[in-house]
């Protein structure tokens, strides 16, 4: 494996309030990790240096044609002071799907991880440790060939930064209200739609503004030839609880294979919990809606690891799911993969990997 | 109207062999312009500068989620000296058109075409003369706010960098390939085909590779719903004559509405050559092609203007249209098009925009 140089920050930033981030996403670690890929060189000088800016030609291919990968996970401190990653080898696995699909170069496994451990390491002073909070890592791949041409890019830059983040939605684990978009779509089958990567989530921005103008959290995508079958969140997947069964839409190759998305399976098949992952169509959640057995829906994802749904829309129908609070087994979910995630649950699984 | 600010170069570069280009999109000339949006206060300091790189956070937006825009169009220099551009009110009107489906905030047209018109006369020199060569102008947006949530930036800049260029194609004029992919799907209806935006351009990648290795230097894309009626090849539209009737996709909303297809269109309309804009399916080619019904087959698009199509495979079907060469369509097309580019031919359509 190569060696990841080191070269520390002379100038290292106040860490702000970091019990209280009070928006996802805007503040950055002192350090930061880069790796280059060169054709016919592979992927090289791997490195951990001071968070910085990125100097780029106008011309990167990144800017023009999409070429683009990224993940999401998370670094949480435990109450003994061990830093604890949640599946890291999933993001792992799954950023090199999605890299395949964009004809972006595989990382090599080993130093993907370890790359992702020795950045944590070093910023671990800033891993929040109040409730909800935690060090949101951001692994991602951009192709810098200064060529305005379309083809896959010869050069590329990895890095990963790091960010402390408190909850994804300011509702935290009150019930989200969700939209489902009868107009607009995400990906269709044979597109992009399992790739991590930007042009899902710009294709998602006029539905979710429209949503949110009418008050609701987040969009809920219909599949792209029939509009009939639920797709995923764009954010988060999504689960049904119908009649004592969980019901969740199987990956079908627009869908988002979610590292939550599977936990949520695994943990729901360990208590004996029946799981199906098949197609869902908006008829059949209204009719279950209607009679009572939709009795819970919640999302899954690395940001909002469990979120509630408490109201869904489709065209002019608005219906509550079950009392409009959370569910019984949405609060297991959550104390259980975050009690994991935190170290106070004990990991059969061996989910969890100590930096 | 802003006024544009400038600042020219104290180092102009070399100028290469302007008139051989050899490969599309390399070369950058002495200078770009910019312009920066800032939320509440609109779009603000455009300026015309040296070209230079873009120092950006890592976290900047257009990285993560995709949201960029792109034009192209060229810059044709006559022989009496003149510079003309193409049709720019177009690319200037699709521009705003991509804007507002990716939800980036729309340019105001006066000073977009006066930035086009200032940044190509300083660059004037870089102009190559040579036949089938140009000065491509490439204005693109891209989302700078430092911020990892699924939102609209709250900031922008735009772009426009310049590139002399020759064909796009190694073909130059000679019929290329086209793949009619099946399995791969570039945008579906209620997506973003329509706009120019790099997550189109990605998702094309794995499937033009393969095509490539195959031999085909373009693939031709079904519709994402059916995969059965033909939309665009990606870089171009595509025109088909069938019995002495020109036919092209109808714009559904996930094909891009070509500048090229639009002249190719109404220059077709004024020599009285019937043209439908309709559907067409793989079986209809297929069926035209085995009775010879199938008389031509042409690309549009401002990189390769008019490019004839000699030979078509769709699975295992491999169809050669007419005698494998460019038909007399195709070429009338090609001859006029880029002799009103060139101002060897008198613009009746009044398309041109002198410098």
């Amino acid at each position: 494996m190569l060696e990841i140089k080191i070269e520390k920050t002379t100038n290292p930033k106040p860490i702000p309030d970091k019990d209280n981030p009070l928006v996802f996403g805007t503040i950055f670690t002192d350090h930061m990790f880069e790796m280059d890929y060169t054709d016919g060189k592979g992927w090289h000088d791997p490195r951990i240096v001071p968070y910085h800016n990125l100097e780029l030609e106008p011309s990167a291919m990144v800017f023009h044609y999409g070429q683009e990968m990224f993940e999401g996970l998370k670094a949480y401190k435990t109450e003994d002071g061990r830093i604890l990653l949640f599946r890291p080898d999933k993001n792992i696995e799954r950023a090199n799907h999605s890299n395949r699909r964009l004809m972006i170069p595989e990382i090599p496994e080993d130093i993907f991880m370890e790359a992702i451990k020795q950045v944590v390491k070093i910023d671990e002073a800033w891993i929040p440790t109040k409730e909800g909070t935690s060090l949101y890592i951001r692994p991602f791949v951009i192709a810098t060939d200064p060529f305005l041409g379309v083809r896959p890019s010869y050069t590329y830059k990895f890095m990963i930064i790091l960010s402390p983040v408190g909850a994804y939605y300011p509702e935290g684990l009150d019930p989200v209200k969700i939209w489902i978009e009868d107009e607009y779509v995400r990906a269709v089958r044979g597109g992009i739609g399992e790739a991590k990567t930007g042009g899902n989530y710009v294709a998602s921005m006029a539905s979710q503004m429209k949503a949110h103008e009418e008050g609701y959290s987040q969009v809920l995508w219909l599949d792209g030839v029939e509009r009939k079958y639920i797709e995923e969140v764009g954010a988060m997947n999504i689960f049904f609880k119908i009649n004592g069964t969980v019901v969740t839409p199987m990956l079908n190759g627009s869908i988002l294979s979610g590292v939550t998305r599977r936990t949520c399976i695994e943990l729901c098949k360990s208590w004996g919990v029946p799981v199906e992952e098949r197609k869902v169509s908006v008829d059949e959640l209204e009719e279950a809606a209607r009679t009572g057995a939709l009795e819970e829906v919640w999302g899954s994802g690395t940001a909002a690891v469990i979120s509630p749904v408490g109201h869904l829309r489709y065209e002019d129908d608005v219906f509550q799911i079950g009392d409009g609070g959370i569910g019984e087994l949405s609060q297991k979910l959550y104390d259980t993969v975050t009690g994991i995630q935190l170290g106070k649950i004990e990991d059969k699984f061996g989910w969890t990997v100590e930096v």
